[in-house]
């Protein structure tokens, strides 16, 4: 609601709403598409309403149900962007919701460049854009109170169930209260910072990479002397862009330091992946086997 | 007792047993030094023990107890390490020791740099070595039971007054708990990727201030168009070596940041620092003015 007056004050042309009902609540479910539709009334924008069966989606491909919501969300969004022709699509992430993404990759292990957390703009168009994400919940509680804008809260926001809601109304009150300030401003920093330091050794992994040529037109990486001497911060990026271009799944950190070690005097020949494939030192290279 | 233990077993020779008694549990302390001789007894190795007035140092140089003992402790152990020509320094931290100290770094707001955390093996003598930084304490625990080792467990680290032992009785066991699994490897993990990728940029940083001369005799910094057009994960490392050598306090994120941002077309000319001192931009240059 905050984003929507926000863009609406500042004169933005050309809005659409877009809801996504997971159908996930019920009744509840319902009223928030009947809310989106009388705002769009209220406001003299169109809306995009679509519902999605998300707890069948979770079953069917095997991911828990936050996953398939999200997923669903994003293909809605982009889809709903073609549609309309529209270069942005505005999301109203907020830095709580920052710093919970942080924590969270943080607990689940995906590394430093989970640590970046959301961006604020991507890169590709549609550019997912997130103006609010530096700005805390409670800044925005005050806008909407002080402009009297009406809003729905998700009750499955404050359920248990959830592990991102334990973070929030959990693990974030608790470190604030043993730390005795608001730790989402220094968890956010923090974000930024990661997402500089990434984008670095990125720019520097792919620099190579086309200065270099040392990915093969057949897929193999050249380990040319001057790869092997590079610094791991950046050989790791390397070898994330290469696995990532042969669409190699489970490319985690754990798959990073294992496959450094291959590059390094007397480390190992090979290494399992996923799905029974390999990655093999051969002469000079590295390659990955096709599935048995 | 475990790394006592490990190290007697493996050969080390030349090992000396130090003991800071911080005086701060009153008889508990004094038991504990005694403690430490009868170790050396029954190892037949010289014991060093002192006293130190932790308390009265925190007041009088108004830092927090723990602070205090931190830095008694380090100064103890370097003094001792001269007195017996000692080359390196061992000490027992673990790998949930070094979770907290990530996790703690996080909520403190040191930034990236901190992120590393607790380093297995400083650069220069004496070496303050931990061996035991990857293992985890339960895998101690084990080990300590399975050679019955005797040991004394410092009651102040039951106390919920020591925000480290809410991050390790009350933070870590919720993290667990809410991701269903141990997060303690995974931040040790992140530790390393972070302590790699700080490596490679401030080697960066080093290399390039050693190859184009930027930092000029009076300690001014030479902004050259080579050194405007580094990425800022690279130049906010040259902006923290530079400061650094100067002995400019209170050096963080926030004030790095704001030391880029004079680097920007239209970017200040002039931020604050600690003590009357200021940062200025002016011909090409950037320097540290002295305090008025």
């Amino acid at each position: 609601m905050a984003l929507l007056h926000l863009l609406v004050s500042a004169g933005q042309k050309g809005l659409v709403l877009c809801h996504l009902n997971h159908g996930l609540r019920g009744r509840e479910s319902g009223q928030d598409a009947a809310f989106v539709r009388r705002l769009g009334r209220k406001y003299g924008l169109p809306c995009e309403i679509e519902k999605t069966p998300v707890s069948e989606q979770a079953r069917t491909q095997k991911v828990s149900i936050e996953t398939a919501a999200r997923m669903a969300r994003y293909d809605f969004l982009h889809r709903m962007a073609l549609r309309h022709g529209a270069e942005c699509i505005y999301l109203a992430h907020h830095a709580d919701d920052q710093a919970e993404t942080i924590l969270a990759n943080l607990c689940r292990g995906t590394g430093i460049s989970g640590l970046k957390g959301m961006v604020a703009e991507t890169a590709t168009a549609p550019v997912l854009c997130r103006p609010l994400l530096e700005m805390p919940r409670a800044e925005i509680e005050a806008y909407v109170k002080a402009h009297g804008l009406a809003y729905r809260e998700d009750s499955s926001n404050l359920s248990p169930a959830h592990r991102r809601n334990r973070l929030r109304h959990e693990v974030l009150p608790l470190l604030n209260e043993v730390y005795a300030r608001e730790v989402t401003p220094l968890i956010v920093r923090l974000g930024r910072q990661a997402a500089r330091d990434e984008d670095c050794l990125q720019q520097q992994a792919r620099e190579f990479i086309q200065q270099e040529g040392v990915i093969a037109q057949d897929g193999r990486l050249l380990l040319s002397t001057k790869l092997r001497s590079l610094h791991p911060a950046v050989l790791s990026r390397i070898l994330h862009f290469w696995l990532g271009g042969l669409a190699v799944p489970g490319v985690d950190a754990d798959l990073l330091d294992d496959a450094l070690a291959m590059l390094r005097p007397g480390g190992p020949a090979k290494i399992n992946l996923q799905g029974g494939r390999h990655l093999r030192r051969k002469a000079g290279c590295l390659w990955v086997t096709e599935a048995v």
